[in-house]
């Protein structure tokens, strides 16, 4: 019989794909692990840094496919942890950006298991970055907004109405879906010539960009075919993107006719 | 007499201050290094990586105290890139969230050297996390805006102006100079019972944190003795900090009286 270990908790930001985005501090707890759950949009090759022994379950959740409900993911994290011992839990991105990091923790406490807690690259500026546009630059950007496409309610959050009409960046995740209503927004407030981004598996040798304004990003994105899991940016910065300065020459001709 | 070697430069996000975190692809560029130059907010350890051989010098800049001008370290780095090798430009956080990274990938374009970005991470979603306050959760917060405290004209961003309205989570970088205006501001809009944290060297053995709400924020900080560089959240998130509990039993009985 194996010896018995204590419980805990260690919840973990994989970055968004690329396996070398994960943390030092983020390997060393997979060395440790007992049990690591991980997600979808987990890079598989992170799964070897945890000894051969531990236990790796897919608890898979996308945009549109619910493979485990967050009550059963919750139940799990602290079954195995108190009958294996370190669990970590492996999460895309970074666990607090709507990855529902937060209500994991607060299940644990009800069990008193202690937790911690190894931040990631979040999608929403590693993403853009990785790509050539930086989610702040002089002149162009003073902040960034970062919203989500999908809500519990399934309709566009509230916040992206009002992010429509600010200055920052606006960075939506897990919104491809929603591209057509983002697109009409800011349609309706007279921006379409407004850059956009999209880009999918960012980070990853699959990934894909889009680029283009908001009057012609459908377009773009259909012909690319950029599919989720994708992202969204919005604002002057994307015109730093090396595939902008053709939309930026004909926008320039187009000014002088 | 040397080898010449190709001259490249890798822009490194350090991550919040703990050495481990780093990303994988961070330490993988400083391994190879034939220089580093580095910020103020970087920490130390992280030097350690670098080949014996390699050049370390230090261009720090402080909110306040510009050590060296940003055209002058634009220039050192291509100088260093052209005359030794490989460049690393290892900078605090994520190098595109106000660390001015495009302007120093950029200037390096203009002489045709190759360049690579490596995100780290963002004291704006990792320094939170790690002190137990979450940018998003569900019923409290479906985004989270970052704003920096110190624009080039030294006033108040104009976006805070629009994000004190919003319903996002607000995270304020290098603004703890500012904070009696923002206090100003959400009490103007008539939020001064909405939740605060200043967090000062998040991630680190210093790190200090006070939390209240607008209302009492300045107090707090100065009883707490918490100073730059900080950060600081703003929104409904912040209640989930252990410390907001006997904050919220105040308002519960000042409610009931």
């Amino acid at each position: 019989m194996n010896e018995i270990k204590e419980p805990r908790i260690t919840l973990v930001g994989a970055g968004p794909g690329d396996a070398d985005l994960i943390t030092i501090k983020g390997v060393k707890a997979l060395q440790t692990a007992d049990v690591v759950l991980y997600d979808a949009l987990v890079n598989d090759e992170l799964l070897n840094l945890a000894p051969e022994h531990a236990v790796k379950v897919y608890v898979g959740k996308r945009s549109g496919e619910h493979y485990y409900e967050q009550s059963a993911i919750n139940q799990l994290m602290v079954d195995y942890a108190l009958n294996y011992g370190h669990v970590v839990r492996l999460k895309g991105g970074d666990p607090f950006v709507f990855g529902r990091g937060y209500e994991e923790l607060d299940f644990a406490a009800d069990y008193s298991i202690p937790t911690q807690v190894v931040p990631g690259i979040s999608s929403s500026i590693g993403v853009p970055g990785l790509a050539g546009i930086p989610v702040t630059h002089r002149g162009l950007s003073e902040s960034f907004w970062v919203v989500t496409g999908t809500t519990a309610s399934g309709l566009l959050s509230n916040d992206l109405y009002d992010a429509v009409r600010s200055r920052a960046t606006v960075v939506v995740l897990m919104g491809v879906h929603k591209l057509k209503e983002i697109v009409k927004l800011y349609q309706n407030e007279g921006r379409g010539k407004l850059p956009v981004a999209v880009i999918q598996s960012g980070s990853t040798e699959n990934e894909r960009v889009a680029i283009g304004v908001v009057d012609t990003i459908i377009e773009v994105v259909e012909e690319k075919q950029v599919k989720a899991p994708a992202l969204i940016v919005l604002g002057d910065v994307v015109s730093l993107h090396k595939d902008y300065q053709p939309i930026k020459d004909f926008y320039a001709i187009a000014d002088k006719e």
